[in-house]
């Protein structure tokens, strides 16, 4: 019988779980209070802003746990966390966990999710200094609050697009997406799992680097992840900026795999790219001599393309496509609602 | 109808959360970046090491939505994490509120439970800067993360008592544990509401704004908050100071409520004060000298006594209690674990 977390307790697994992060877990010197008592405590750098996000992940809802090992869980949640330092153009520091669990899951299947934390925080040299767990009878969720920080004054904002601005993306968006509708319409079927966009969809890759690159360099005017998908985040950049923009569809990044994918799927390419979410990609905005810059640096960071895809305009919220023989098609933002009927199933 | 979380989606529910806030709440002029971003952003303050800690409430498990308005559910929820922050000797300055909802709850008892926030934070100036709401469709649960500031080097750690410390407690710790008790045992009564120990289980106080000055003070060795029950937290320093407690029966501050609550549940008033978490009183320790001192502080913030009921020992984590005809009987921690079978029923 493997151990239970009803067998050790809460103080039994707060043990377990303190010892893992003290083996493998990365060390900060500025932490001056780590886990195990009322609070937390670090030391600010000085000349540097805090940044904080919260994001939780529901158990059936936001994570599958009979396709994916507790291990990805755990990343997954920690990457998305990443991901949004990263869109202010920060560095990830600190991170606390609230757990909710079930007494009757297997200790070992914790251990793992931490070590999927670690998995993600380590390689950026962020660690874990507080949390918290209760039991959750009802179904576990996972909660992560992540700190970073930022050079005062650095932080990028979904304000700052002006008219004429570029509009860049990095990677692939929509690959997620199509991976999470092959697993949804193949959930039998054991090779699916193999599938290239079926992975990116169960390790998500964040962009946090780069991000912190760019902020540091000053070039960009917006940025922000691709959580709720291109379109619905590019929403957000128009709406908080009151401007509009123009995306081309013959520079939109389609991946092979997604269009073989799309084709299975009987969808366009096109809108995975626009409308899914679970990528987390960039979207930056900056001034068209930026764009040359901007390149030069994300081929230190990234090992997928930075496309400039459209431009900015002054037709606050207004966001067109044009096609290839120059028609405008209006598009609308098809974003992630957690509460609407278009959701995902439960 | 009331109006429903699903009629209005997510992004019209943070619309609402994000009005109600700017109305209602407090602000702050070192927050950078608040509610609408990726992340939230704030500039610390120099000399000042940041605390965090979060807290999470499960739906029926740490409250009972049947006998719970939502403005006592939040009240609640942050009070408890208020009480962290001030028992590491700091101040509470920005949370987060991460909140699993249901599509089918009113849009007006989540407004309800963010008045209960703000209650709690507006008189320490605290104010909510981001957060996350997510669809928990088995069962709602609130996630708080609050940060707070304490001068450099005068955070309260469980780690600093020394043999021969004096160990105070504020007000009557074991009135809400009661007062959860009469409320169970009496689940149709509705005049039980008023009594005036379910009314402190319903609405407790926390004792933030003492917990800063003792910190700022400088006169105490340790300090914890009551929230494991005191037993349980005195054994937290003890395990954490390497020590031993003495606890003289007859100082220990039993409330006259208590006193009749306890006979009518036939139990002993000691073990709810020992015992029973929920009261979110601090036990602090000091060298004897202090004591007047910390009383007279105390005297300033306090409707409740300080009082001195033991002593620190060099005798590691045994803890005592010394009756009125010196029998020494030996305590075991019995302390909330949400994992064990002795939990309150779900």
């Amino acid at each position: 019988m493997p151990e239970r977390v009803g067998d050790i307790g809460e103080f039994g697994l707060i043990g377990r779980i303190n010892e893992l992060l003290r083996r493998e877990g990365a060390f900060s010197e500025r932490v001056t209070i780590g886990i195990g008592d009322d609070t937390a405590a670090f030391l600010p750098r000085p000349g540097y802003e805090i940044l904080v996000t919260c994001d939780a992940m529901v158990e059936g809802r936001h994570y599958l746990p009979q396709y994916m090992r507790s291990f990805d869980v755990g990343r997954r949640a920690m990457a998305l966390n990443i991901s949004d330092i990263g869109a202010m153009g920060g560095r990830p520091l600190y991170a606390l966990v609230s757990l909710g669990l079930k007494a009757e899951m297997a200790v070992q299947e914790i251990e793992e999710m931490y070590r999927g934390f670690l998995a993600e925080l380590n390689p950026v040299g962020a660690s874990i200094i507080g949390g918290n767990l209760t039991h959750s009878g009802n179904g576990g969720f996972i909660d992560i609050t992540l700190i970073g920080e930022v050079e005062k004054g650095k932080a990028l904002r979904r304000s700052g697009a002006r008219p004429g601005d570029a509009i860049l993306v990095t990677g692939y968006p929509g690959q997620a997406g199509a991976g999470l509708q092959l697993l949804l319409q193949n959930p039998q079927d054991p090779r699916i799992l193999e599938e290239p966009l079926v992975q990116i969809y169960l390790t998500p890759s964040h962009r946090a680097p780069l991000g912190a690159a760019i902020g540091q360099s000053g070039r960009a005017t917006a940025m922000i992840d691709t959580s709720d998908g291109f379109l619905g985040d590019l929403g957000h950049i128009c709406e908080e900026s009151r401007v509009g923009a123009e995306l081309f569809q013959e520079r939109i990044p389609i991946h092979e795999n997604l269009r073989q994918a799309a084709r299975r799927l009987r969808r366009d390419p096109v809108d995975f790219f626009l409308g899914e979410s679970d990528d987390y990609e960039l979207v930056i905005t900056c001034r068209p001599s930026e764009v040359g810059p901007l390149r030069s640096l994300a081929e230190r960071y990234l090992p997928v393309p930075l496309t400039e895809i459209g431009r900015i305009t002054d037709h606050a919220r207004e966001v067109l496509l044009i096609l290839p023989d120059g028609t405008r098609r209006p598009l609308r933002a098809k974003s992630w609602d957690h509460f609407r009927r278009s959701d995902p199933p439960e």
